[in-house]
């Protein structure tokens, strides 16, 4: 129900997430009176689907405090209730973040080691894309919290990029050793320990970020979230001030018209929806954010990074890179924490 | 001698900025060595321009607390202290950032009610630009400083680009009061205060910069040292994409050669010289600082930058706006600082 086209985008975005990934399980949950005409046009996906109908649904502008208290009933709310009860392998929503974020950790709880999940995206670079967190879930940040996002990040560009020594950077306003506040030198601090397992590249500035200069991009939410939006803003921007640069003559028009297959590559490379999925790391549950805007295919691109995650185990991963470097760096005692991440049946997905 | 290509594109700058703006006087502090045999194939600078000789110069790598224990024969502070003495308006280089700022800092001091100096610049947007602040200048900033910030912002905004009432907004990551950490809520209810002739547009995110939805966007210099290079990495990324796409196969090639004209066009409303010269607000003296890798074009829109500060009287209207709010806002006594802005003649024009 989250988002600005549910329940259309959401239902034919599955559909399409299920010609890609033959076998997956949907748990469909929202209002039927919306979703089931919507899916009698698509009989796989609704073959594929179990619909539990609720009324309730978080409004995009809904208080996280008060979905927390009064949205128990809500689509979104049972679908990350779906996935702690081991029926489904991962949350997908395209609704409000913070309740979904605040939902989620109240529900999974965070892993052991992690005191703060964060949110992790993509970021398209010259020669593909990095994984970038926080993207805003955590304002204000200190040295453990950017260390955890550091190992995070570092296991999730190994599980789901399938890289086997990811470059790990840091964002700072300078690459030198005392640039930058506290918080980021006693992170990288910690993250030189020559005990981890970490290739920590040392700190990055802006301008590394869309150079792919690493493959993981650390930072604070606050800094992580105006980033993430600046970018948007800058592609924006450029793109219209090009469409309009081109549509001024008629010679411009002609040249824009023979460059078509070449613009759309442009386009396809940047194209917000194949970068679309935020991932909610440090939980002891898998939770995917789709783009409130995303279409159909977005969202298809939202559920396949949420199959990407359950099938590699990430948080397995996580725990693992955690407690080997708990002996040296960790002083928390959490290595000891028995909750273990759940591991249900990768083929089910909760849509709310 | 600063920048890279010091100090040609210094001295031919130099002259570009002579036949933009007639009666120009400079003071060129530097090697004569190297500095006379350029001059010499500038005759209209030459005649327009001072030469004083020092072979010490500041290395763009060295800290600033060096540069300011052990340059005091160095071209860039004998160009700081021409200005102090009032032998010229502004200072322009395209040296070390944090020398010039710590050495102007020393020697010019900051204006009464100001406890920071920040750096600002022009930042492109759909329709024209904005003035964006702190660039880095400040790491750490609390309420007062981003306070402090919008102040100078806005007398900037007046003095150099003519507006009458700009829109000031106040970075974050969302719009909504509770948005943010407890530094920009606190500046944003300061701006707040109805008896300040500011106009407070109130919280804007990253994506609202380049859309122009404000005339000057504040932040501390971690997020905006960042945000500026990320915005550079991103435009530098989709202008390669761009390019290579373009280049792939001949009928693109071909459609780039009719839009060729309308082409120039974007880069010409993007390209960074046009944005060339960060402004050191705050100061009790003017000071610009000229990209170091700007070729002469970039140079002389740096003093351009210089020129328009000094001849509106920017540091009066800073300390105006501060003193009409001092009664209801500024507690820190500054106020009756008995300094006044140096108003020296606004023909003159030392380069380091």
């Amino acid at each position: 129900m989250g988002g600005d086209h549910a329940p259309e985008s959401v239902l034919h975005g599955a559909a399409e997430a299920l010609t890609r990934h033959a076998g997956l399980h949907f748990h469909l949950f929202g209002d039927e009176a919306r979703i089931a005409p919507v899916l009698e046009a698509l009989p796989a996906l609704k073959d594929a689907s179990t619909l539990h109908h609720t009324a309730r649904v978080i409004a995009s502008d809904e208080q996280p405090s008060v979905a927390l208290r009064k949205g128990k009933d809500s689509s979104m709310r049972l679908a990350i209730d779906c996935v702690h009860a081991g029926k489904a392998a991962a949350v997908v929503s395209a609704g409000n973040t913070g309740a979904l974020m605040a939902m989620a950790k109240i529900v999974f709880r965070t892993l052991p080691g992690i005191d703060r999940p964060a949110i992790a995206s993509f970021f398209p670079t010259e020669d593909g894309k990095c994984v970038f967190l926080d993207m805003g879930a955590n304002i204000e940040c200190d040295a453990k919290h950017l260390f955890q996002f550091a190992i995070m990040g570092d296991a999730f560009a190994r599980a789901v990029l399938g890289l086997e020594d990811p470059r790990i950077g840091l964002l700072n306003v300078g690459e030198e050793d005392m640039k930058g506040h506290e918080a980021v030198k006693e992170a990288a601090a910690m993250l030189r320990n020559p005990d981890l397992s970490l290739n920590f590249h040392g700190f990055v500035e802006g301008d590394d970020i869309a150079a792919g200069t690493v493959d993981v991009v650390v930072t604070d939410g606050f800094t992580g979230n105006i980033v993430i939006k600046t970018a948007e803003g800058v592609a924006r921007m450029l793109a219209h001030k090009a469409k309009g640069a081109l549509k001024h003559s008629l010679l411009a028009k002609l040249g824009l018209l023979l460059a078509l297959p070449a613009i759309r590559r442009i386009k396809d490379h940047l194209n917000p929806s194949r970068y679309n999925g935020a991932m909610f790391l440090g939980l002891n549950g898998i939770a995917v954010k789709s783009h409130g805007g995303a279409d159909a295919e977005g969202f298809a691109n939202a559920i396949g990074v949420a199959v990407e995650i359950a099938m590699h185990g990430l948080n397995r991963k996580i725990i693992e890179e955690l407690q080997s470097t708990n002996g040296s760096i960790m002083a928390n005692g959490n290595g000891s924490n028995s909750i273990s991440p759940t591991d249900p049946d990768t083929s089910g997905m909760a849509l709310a």
